[in-house]
């Protein structure tokens, strides 16, 4: 069962907190939960058929942006749960919502968000988002109301 | 000579790009900016004397939150120069504004701002700047204009 | 239930393959292995109730080399179990072997060594491992045969 | 003028040490020093025209193993001076010598070893080092001796 500080994120990914996570002051470093943020966005994109979708007309998600704020200290061991959920769909670009959820903690341990502009490698500039990756979308949101 | 575009910021840190630093996309990951970031603020907190001050009274500095725009691609080789400067002086945080220059683009090739909060470790709590901190810190300011 | 390929290591760390652990070959970063074979060591070093026993009598584990053999590449999608066993068992060092399976290769991705040397961080020397130790990890080695 | 220790040693790599390189016991991470060998691989590569050589007839180096001896412990802040050196130069592979050279210790932190492949990415075999590559590796040695 996802944390109830979760519900209405999708493609919530799980990792175990690493030793080698922590930094010198003893804690999880602030540049790992970027990581797990990258983690999160990319699932929720590949649950969104937004890969396949693009790679057959060529399109490719660029970060525009991303945020972090920080709530709680991370310590290894601990188990992390983080998922993504769109706040923002503009014509080229979404803002993606992520939430990490420590184990330990059994609360937020840090949120933000990433900007993902649509970006075609061709003509390199953002592009509408594709019709059908937008229905995708919604369909994901509303499946969370 | 700093670049131009690096003018007024602070404490500028000079790192060659690994090859190890890109991603699967073939350029430089979005993580690894955070870390950038990171080196430009330890760097600028120990040219403003924090470091050494707060630890006689036992006050640390604590990430809040970073964030960071991404504007161009940087690929390896490249080298970057990341400064920072102080954009915001509270009561109990400053937010300091970061700047990356790929020396190959001969711009800026991402920006972002970091909120550091004096930390008060035995009580758990944020504290009032030290005065002798926000003085150092002004006079930063005052000799970048 | 444990890939037979790790039949007499302790300690199994299981863990999902990042997107972001692939660097600009499209494949898992040689660096990364190096990290999963630290947890293992951390894993294994508290299964042998190591850092308790140490903490007590301020000693420490410290790692002398590791290497690593790399056998087959590794994607994002996939999913990591690594294990340790005692290779050698010195006066003041062990020498731990490890092993990475691959999930997706059902197979051995990858295999190498850790030395790790008992050292008393007050002399900073090596120092004779504690024969509660050598009983732990004696007791480890005979559960697996 | 490079360290004496590095005499021998060439495509010399200089780095700073990040305070975001340490991990929790306060010295840099074992792990970091593998990516600084990768720089140091790298380097030596491109400076040996491996690179292009072999991007023209699709052949690329892979790593086969890696392997890090550590010497002395290195803490931010400190600058690291890390060389390659051939080692055994085999019919389809070459053995590295990687020297890591701390610039606070005017001493060697850390040395190791990789092991590389020359791959033909078509038919998934090691193939035979290229005369002009192994000339090329020649005439550095030479140049050193």
């Amino acid at each position: 069962m996802i944390h109830e500080k979760l519900a209405g994120h999708h493609a919530i990914v799980t990792l175990p907190v690493l030793w080698g996570d922590m930094d010198a002051f003893g804690h999880v470093n602030n540049v790992r939960h970027i990581r797990w943020f990258e983690s999160a966005r990319v699932a929720f994109l590949e649950q969104a058929n937004l890969r396949d979708m693009m790679l057959a007309v060529k399109l490719g998600p660029i970060l525009a942006s991303v945020a972090c704020h920080y709530r709680k200290q991370i310590k290894y061991p601990d188990t992390i749960h983080v998922g993504s959920v769109v706040q923002k769909l503009g014509r080229t670009s979404m803002t993606l919502h992520h939430r990490i959820i420590s184990q330990t903690h059994d609360d937020i341990a840090a949120e933000g968000e990433s900007v993902v502009v649509i970006f075609d490698y061709q003509t390199q500039r953002p592009v509408r988002i594709p019709e059908e990756v937008r229905l995708a979308m919604e369909a994901m949101q509303a499946s969370s109301d």
